[in-house]
Formats: structure tokens, sequence, C-alpha cells
């Protein structure tokens, strides 16, 4: 594909643009998970929506196919599972469904030795809650500051994403170091492919601090990343500074996700 | 409280305001869930988030107290459940929890005889997929059309939204009426509250049309609106008028969901 005719590049073949293929231990995980299988995980390596279920997948350690899957040229399997061609999907069989928390949650259900979601009910929705509170507080907050320009937004932006991770950690076992205590459980997960993209997108493009150091946040933040699930579906550094120039410079074309945040919608 | 005071006629006495008392057959439910029990609904009447867990309650038929909350006067026992006092919030023995789609997941966790949730993952998958649609591209769409005050906008937000419900129809079974088939399910009640504000609010305030005839929309619809848990937690049509006059009008200090809706931001 010439860089000319890539619409990420913005004509500016100088740009960089989303990797096609996973690297370091992501891309010996996708090389171990090749062959064919009923359950099929549609993803995109950079894709912080494919990497929950990604994750979900190695943390239960079931048996499952990685497609990488071109945003711009998306397989017939993908689109027969939605028109519109959104990863991550999975295909189970002939049956096939989208939306990484309605994944999780499917993955959840079809049991298995590994539960994310404990059995206790009150357990299960204060997980649900405060995932809640990710995927409407937190993850629109870290794309404005990523999109923003101005450098008065991106401060303002910066101090909002603060606040609300640290009302998502008053909510967390004061122990932890995971969110419920010593197990990676849902909303780890749920969170865990920002936390890397804070470090490896958010530090280099606009500055994003190190967790205070003894802070329950650190060691949060330090448990996540030392994952052995998150490690293996994680890329080199690279990847991601690559993968999100795009973003931060609020390049037109990059993606839904950019497009809603730009006109003040909720995420695609 | 004299009317002078209340925020939300904007110093005009004649404006309406929520009702704080639900009516008609809600009225008489509310009666019937008086006394004391340890598990809690905090709602008010007007309110259709509380409504979607208000019908669950009533559907599966389980022992409760509905306790009515002043949203401007909220109760020490629902901010101990969080600092907002968000409703609907439920308070189960000492633990309490929010958010109407997890309270809904929760009372479902619970067990017992009447299940919204199938057991077949897939199933389960398909329904959280679909409320989902509804959460993200049917109700902002709803309060987007509402609070619209150009014809020019209330026309587009009108297509859209007749838009979003033909996607959601394309998903139900074919047959019916409910989404699932027969009975009610999950989808059919995180819907069921806008179903009925579309006849009692968005029909006479901007003119919201009858489902076409013989459609499997108005099968939907129909179905919903006779349901005895939907029934018997559904005020008389003035409580709905009355209450919605401040989103229609898009007077200040309306809610919350009205300014997110204003700023451009995901509902709070």
């Amino acid at each position: 594909m010439s860089s000319s005719l890539d619409p990420n590049q913005g004509g500016d073949e100088k740009k960089k643009t989303y990797h096609k293929q996973a690297t370091g231990l992501a891309r010996k995980t996708v090389q171990a998970h090749s062959t064919e299988s009923s359950l099929k995980l549609y993803g995109s390596c950079f894709c912080p929506f494919v990497h929950r279920v990604w994750i979900s997948l190695e943390h239960k350690q079931l048996q499952y196919e990685y497609v990488e899957v071109d945003v711009y040229r998306k397989p017939k399997l993908l689109l027969d599972i939605n028109p519109r061609g959104l990863v991550p999907a999975l295909r189970h069989g002939d049956w096939g469904c989208y939306e990484s928390t309605v994944l999780m949650e499917y993955l959840e259900d079809l049991g298995g030795d590994v539960a994310l979601l404990p059995k206790d009910p009150k357990v299960r929705a204060h997980s649900r809650l405060w995932s809640d509170h990710i995927n409407r507080h937190i993850i629109p907050v870290f794309y404005r500051y990523l999109q923003a320009q101005e450098a008065k937004d991106q401060a303002s932006f910066a101090k909002e994403l603060t606040e609300q991770i640290a009302t998502l950690v008053t909510a967390a076992d004061e122990t932890g170091p995971f969110f419920l205590g010593e197990d990676m459980t849902f909303v780890d997960v749920q969170i865990a492919p920002w936390v890397i993209r804070l470090e490896k997108v958010l530090k280099p493009y606009r500055g994003w601090p190190e967790p205070d150091p003894g802070s329950r946040w650190e060691k949060w933040v330090r448990a996540i990343e030392g994952n052995e699930a998150v490690k293996n579906t994680t890329s080199d550094d690279q990847l991601y500074f690559d993968s999100y120039e795009r973003y931060a410079e609020n390049r037109p074309n990059t993606s839904q996700v950019r497009e809603a945040i730009n006109s003040g919608r909720g995420l695609p």
C-alpha cells in the first residue's frame, strides 16, 4: 500500500500511521494463536478495546484464534458479524458479537476455571459500576486530552483525567494491588489497556507523569503492567507511539473514536 | 415549598415542574410497597432510569420498599450510597449501589423465578449488545430531540431517533412481540420507560407519531404498554407532561441529564 494512498497520513508520507502487525511479546502470542479455532478474536494490534478482550482470553487461558484486521480492509467474516466491521469482534462457531464490555461478559458467562467477576452479586455490581465509570468518565477524557491541541485545553483535560482516576482509586480495595485485592478481575482488565497507553502514549505526547511513588495508584499500575496476560498482549513501545500520532495531531480520518470525541458525542 | 423558590420553574410560578408523588396505578404500587424492607429502591416517580429498575422489581415479583426521593432534598441513606445522591439507587441490607443497568444486572444475579436474561451466553450477549445500543444511540437522541428549540434541529433529531429505533427493531425476534419473543426480557425493560415517554412526552411536545400500523415496532410498543409490570409503575399522563416541560423548554437547572446533553458530553 503506497503511503500516499493512506488516509491516515493525510497525504504526508513522513507522518506515522497505525501498525498492522503486533510486535514484541504480543507478536509471539499472535503466532501461538494463529491456528484455526471455533473461537476467533478479530482485532487490531494497537486498539485498546481489542486489548481488553485479548487480555481476558489470555488470562482465562482459553483456546482461541487471533485474527489481525486492517480496519480499512475488513474481512467478510467480520462484516457478517456487524456491517460496520467494528473490532473487537468475537466469532464463536457460526455466531458473532462485538463491543468489548459485552464480549468480556460473554467470556464470563462461558464459565471455565478463571473468573473475572466473582460469584457474589454485590461484588459483581460493584465491578460493573466502576467499569461504567471507566467507560464514561475516564476513557472519553483520555481521548479529549490526547486530541486537544491547545495548551489550555490540555491542562484542563489532564486535571479532569487525574480526578476521574482518583475517584476510581477511592473505590478500590485499600490494600490491592488490584481493584478487588490480590487477583486481577474485571475492572482491572477494563482499564488495563489505558494504563498501558498512559505510559506509552500520553507520557511521550502530553507529558503524563509517573504515578506518585508509594501511592495506591502506583501499586495498581505496577500490578497491571506486571500481569502475564497484559504483558503477553502488549507490543513494543514504538507501535503505540506510531499508532497514536494521528490522535495526538487530531488528524482527520483517524478513527470513529476521534470523530465522536470531536463532535461531542459519546464513543461509537 | 413556595413555587418562587423552585429553581425548576426559573422564577415563573406558572411554569410546571416535576411531580414528587406518583399518580394512577403507580401510586397504588407505591402504597403496596411502603412498608420497611431490606431491599429498598430510591427513586423519583418521573425518572425513566428509576422506571427500569422499578419495572424489573415488579416483573420479578420481589419484595421491596419504594422510597420516593425529591432530587433536590436527598435523604441521608441515599447519600450514603453515593455522595451525588443519584437515583435510581438500591439499598440491600447495609450495602448499596446505583446506575440503572448495573442494578438490573444485580437483580438478575440475585436469582429467583423470573429471569430477564436467559441462561444461554449468546442470548445474554445479544441482549447486552442491544441494551448498549439503547443507552448510547437511542436515549441521548431522545433528550437532544426533546431539548432542541430550533425546528431544523428537531427535524434532524427526529430522523436520527427514528433510524436508531429502526436499527434496534432489525435485531429483534421477527415474530415478537417482545425483543426475544413471547416474554418481556432485559432489552424490553431497558427501553420501556422511553417507549412510555415517546407517547406521553415526545408526542405532545414534539408531535412524535404513532408507530406505523401493522409494523413490528407497533407490535412491540403495544406489548410493552400492555405489560402488567410496566402498567403498574406508570403514572397518569399529566405527571409526565408536567415533569418534562422543563426539558422541552430546555430550562436551566433542569437536571444533570439536560446539562450533559447541552455540553455535548455523554449521560451523567
